[in-house]
């Protein structure tokens, strides 16, 4: 192994411009994870996603703060679920597993069966019948997933998947998997890695509430090994028809178009309350609009595409935007990649589409306003 | 600015594991690109995309060669097109214009329009009427981007965009534009940065032949700088029903399902040529049939999902496996996101799916094969 001498940060290292080979997660913070030399690493290089700044955000609040997103849409299958999933798969082949299994409609199976199938394993998915579009479920096929339609609700799916994993060879890898969370709360350390201290506030959506318990585990890990002199106010955003954690109250019938957060009663409700005390935070809930506003926003202005869920991070920060303090670091976690729900982006689009205009020069100046 | 003792491979390092923060490649490789300090830099932190093993691929082939695939996919729009927007979107705003203009359907007006918004410019995109789904616009639509759909052909389209750029003040951001290939470049450059040198091939879908002369581009650059020891065979491949590289004459009617690079007359036809004989390679033509069975493999055996056109480099590589020399080290590109087209997803896949599954653990266990 050679030894150079390098500036803290290479990238403004005129010398010797170069990327840094980066191999995953598991690789990159191995000392932090619950794996061995004899953990096979199933890895497609996910983590290391873009802290992207926002500067038409930032204007939005004035007073000198300054607002990043953590981009996790740019993971290998799309969204925040490959932290989790590298752990999980790595850890069941680990254990001699040949199949998964769990109940997912959205972007827990595309990450599933990537990392399964990659890892030489089946992957199922078991979902209601007559419940979701193949539009949906796309993305899981073709990555090779078995999937499963039950006669029975979602409710159904996860009891039978949990009892598929008691009494028989394959590995449960819905969010109770307790590996999922140790990969998440990598993208913590990334941000401190990045900011070179944890932000004064993290803005993140909740749903199942399982990535805001991971971020708060990985800022406090760096903590304890004074990798940050701090650690953030952990400001947690509902959906205002799916708000659970706002009311206090599980939601019977939760609604709103953020399909990933639309969780009426969170797995991981205490673990949130618990990081909410701890942190000295607040949960809030954003209205559809807030949201729609923020993902138009973040796209148009920023040039950004997130889920429709994923934008409520930063609605949440734009409606509690007098609260922050002044010259504060903020950063926005977007859990998903826009591209995952084209739909909405059709839907929600202001559609600024002229059609029919003569093919001369002129026409074609005038219909742009010149 | 701190001084530090690092390893020449940071992520070895076990006593201090941590990302390296990455800020676009304007910035991180600024001296092989032409910028200055008046360059306003607008970048989504796009490249230092993966470099991931793809085993199941290199099993195929046999005799100790390893291949990776370029993964350029994960770039902020999802495609390898953000690699030249950040150049010409910088540069077009260094220079004052407030629009900028194109002519294109696919992965083009998407990073256009991101990046202009960004930029705070206007992006305007022309189409010919009647042309194109609304799917296929959605996302440049929603980063804010005017369409305009005129009666006439796409030839037209492209004849209007080179008026309107010479005769008001919008910068035309189409292909023609010389600052896309000096950022595509980059993306040979990481290639290096992380294998150490140059791959022995480098496999590569051409359409436009666009990308095959900015790769080549790097690669002679970098070895110019004696950063690598070697130049790649520069191995192109085209879709059979649109391979006027492979035949010498251009394609009147290029059919292939590989859309993006159904190209019947590129655009860099000469220079295609000389990168094929000044790197000793050739180009072939790879079926659909050939195509879709790559473009299946990797997502089912490799977890990569991406454009159906970027699976043509795999194909090709899979195709003339047999002149790859024992040991060689071989990178496909893989230019897309799959997510760009969901259509090809849920008609090309297995849709391995089984419905009406009685909601108990013997009816399940049964239908999963226990």
């Amino acid at each position: 192994m050679t030894l150079r001498l390098s500036l803290a940060n290479p990238a403004q290292n005129e010398e010797l411009p170069r990327v840094q080979p980066w191999r995953g997660l598991i690789h990159g913070y191995r000392r932090y994870l619950p794996v061995t030399d004899q953990t096979p690493v199933i890895t497609l290089h996910e983590g290391n996603t873009p802290l992207i700044p926002v500067p038409a955000i930032a204007r939005e609040i004035g007073r000198q703060v300054q607002v990043f997103v953590k981009y996790d849409g740019l993971n290998p299958t799309g969204s925040f679920k490959d932290r989790g999933m590298t752990m999980a798969i790595s850890k069941a082949k680990e254990a001699g597993a040949e199949a998964v299994i769990c109940a997912s409609t959205g972007n827990t199976s595309a990450a599933a069966a990537a990392y399964a199938r990659r890892g030489g394993m089946r992957a199922f998915v078991l979902i209601p019948d007559g419940y979701v579009a193949l539009g949906k479920l796309a993305q899981a096929l073709l990555y090779g997933a078995e999937v499963l339609a039950i006669k029975g609700n979602f409710d159904r799916a996860l009891e039978i998947v949990r009892e598929m994993s008691q009494n028989y060879p394959v590995t449960l890898v819905n969010s109770v998997n307790p590996y999922r969370l140790e990969g998440q709360k990598t993208a913590a350390f990334e941000v401190v890695d990045v900011l070179g201290d944890a932000p004064d506030w993290l803005c993140i959506p909740v749903g199942n509430a399982g990535n805001i318990s991971a971020y708060w585990m990985g800022f406090n890990q760096y903590h304890q090994e004074g990798r940050s002199s701090k650690l953030p106010k952990m400001m947690g955003f509902q959906a205002a028809g799916s708000a659970p954690l706002v009311t206090g109250e599980p939601f019977k019938h939760p609604e709103t178009l953020a399909t990933a957060i639309r969780i009426g009663n969170p797995a991981n409700w205490h673990k949130a309350i618990a990081v909410r005390d701890a942190s000295q935070s607040s949960f809030n809930a954003v209205t559809d609009e807030e949201i729609l506003h923020a993902y138009r926003m973040l796209a148009s202005q920023e040039g950004i595409f997130c889920e429709p869920a994923s934008a409520a991070s930063v609605a949440g920060l734009l409606k509690v935007k007098d609260q922050v303090p002044e010259g504060a670091t903020v950063v926005c976690v977007l859990t998903g990649n826009g591209l995952k729900d084209p739909d909405s982006a059709i839907k929600f689009s202001e559609n600024n589409f002229k059609q029919g205009i003569e093919p001369g020069l002129e026409e074609v100046a005038k219909a742009m306003g010149f």
